[in-house]
């Protein structure tokens, strides 16, 4: 008895790949760019990444549709368009492994001082011997320790630096941070960190959080490194933090974004601007097509989706 | 029954307080910069960091020199003027964590091109979003499997890599790596890896090891990391592979060192250059001053001296 096989759409035909050995699917690979003839057939739609689609034209015709899941761990934009009954999953997980590369990325190149080498390099100056600074027994505070502050710490951990863990509660800790210290802790924390990673999400009581007078809280020459949401940090008062040479930071992300040619932090001495690259790489992809795979076996074997987020006609859960 | 004091001479106040709660040491604060009247009394000298300083010169009148201590890793040049009965202990240990830090920041800012970014950052460009190259999933080779090249593949685990050591025997592995190979299977491993850090110490075995057939053996697009010495790797044969854009390299030691302005690496795509900085940070204190505690702790019950390279008057142990 072969029950009706559940049908799967994604955008690119390594996602076919991805699932290809799975019984009981049937994939159509549809990058959504038009309406495809199969549509009303459709279980599970895996939308492209990086896409400017809005699932208002994109489920047109999509009857069967149950699951939609997004390539992006944000997926805000998406809640308005989401018809009755689907239930929308984002890609929670599946850039965790890239931003968290980036933030050491961003926090050793500030350390080690790659800038200032660059800039030597194109120059085809030798710098002299001198003493320089290290990450290694420097203290980091992680600021969000959800999965991807937990990935961070964890690249952390062999630097021989010591990490302290912020979330948006106090809780037990785990086999990385003895304990995690609650966000009301924070002022209290910033004086004795040389180096502050910001993973939080940009919430309403987030943003801003990084402000003048929580900034003022670091430590002389300390670096703040922002893989967070740009407004989570108060531009104006970190530009006037590096413009003195107090503070350095290394940004992923920036408010505005992106950044106005005219603006003041490209030219700040102590800023490194990375253009929001923390999770686009390939390293994404294979995850991605874990996620996916990981799906369809749920929807196969009747369990609930994987990182749902929202259903539509309910609230978000 | 008070046995005389252990004098040791330490070329700055903070040494001095590193060990000043341990009972029976007489401590003279000496620079070496000239004759110090307690010369005579001293057996444990520490040398200045970065010092040019010759044993010729400063072991005049030193009739009760035991053990001269090192800051740095290297030694070959303080062999020749070793006092007979005399024993040399080199810096091993002090610089890893700094080196190993670098290898990490070096390999990093190339694979998610931080060196482009500080290039747009200097002409205010924010560079559009595309999928960039990413650490997590790469096969990265570590060649040279000593006390830095272990602390490399500890801060590399975390990243979602696989680690392969090459040490110049092969042996059984240890908590990081399955097993580590001989240096006559790195022809066959090359092909299959996309990062190569290169830790190995300069020998006549490991001069030019890197030579136009070894670099060719790597894959298209792959990564050199050198923060071993400059001459283990043949400046011409790696110039050519990057200037045809086939592989890439981050450099900590380049040969000739330092390069000179006028040197065709400076400019050559792909190519990142830090100045020879891997171990000479802030780190280094704190565990150059661990080293000289553990010494006198050697000398006060007779063990035999940490980090032993040489005898005067005896061959190289």
């Amino acid at each position: 008895m072969a029950a009706d096989p559940l049908v799967v759409s994604v955008p690119d035909p390594e996602f076919a790949e991805a699932i290809a050995d799975l019984d009981g699917v049937d994939t159509v690979v549809w990058d959504m760019a038009g309406p495809h003839p199969r549509g009303a057939q459709v279980q599970l739609a895996v939308m492209p990444y990086m896409t400017r689609l809005r699932l208002a034209d994109v489920a047109v015709g999509l009857d069967a549709l149950r699951v939609v899941q997004l390539q992006s761990a944000g997926y805000e934009e998406f809640l308005p368009d989401l018809p009755v009954g689907v239930t929308l999953c984002n890609a929670a997980g599946v850039h965790d492994a890239s931003t968290a590369e980036l933030a050491l990325t961003l926090t050793l190149a500030s350390v080690r001082e790659i800038p200032k080498f660059v800039a030597s390099q194109a120059s085809s100056t030798w710098e002299p011997l001198v003493l320089r600074s290290a990450l290694a027994d420097s203290r980091v505070l992680v600021v969000g320790y959800g999965r991807i502050g937990r990935a961070v710490t964890r690249r952390l951990a062999p630097f021989e630096v010591t990490v302290t863990a912020v979330a948006s509660r106090a809780r037990e800790g785990d086999n990385l941070v003895p304990h995690v210290h609650g966000i009301d802790e924070l002022p209290g924390l910033l004086p004795s960190h040389d180096v502050v990673v910001v993973i939080v999400p940009l919430t309403d009581a987030t943003r801003g959080l990084f402000d003048a007078d929580t900034l003022g809280r670091m430590p002389d020459g300390a670096l703040l490194v922002n893989v967070a949401r740009g407004p989570v940090v108060d531009t104006d008062a970190l530009l006037a933090e590096c413009a003195s040479g107090r503070l350095r930071a290394a940004l992923d992300v920036t408010d505005p974004e992106p950044l106005p040619a005219d603006h003041p932090l490209w030219t700040t001495p102590g800023v490194l601007i990375t253009p929001h690259v923390g999770g686009a790489t390939q390293a994404m992809r294979p995850r991605a097509k874990a996620l996916v795979r990981r799906q369809v076996q749920a929807m196969l074997t009747g369990d609930a989706p994987v990182n749902a987020v929202a259903t539509g006609g309910a609230p978000a859960v």
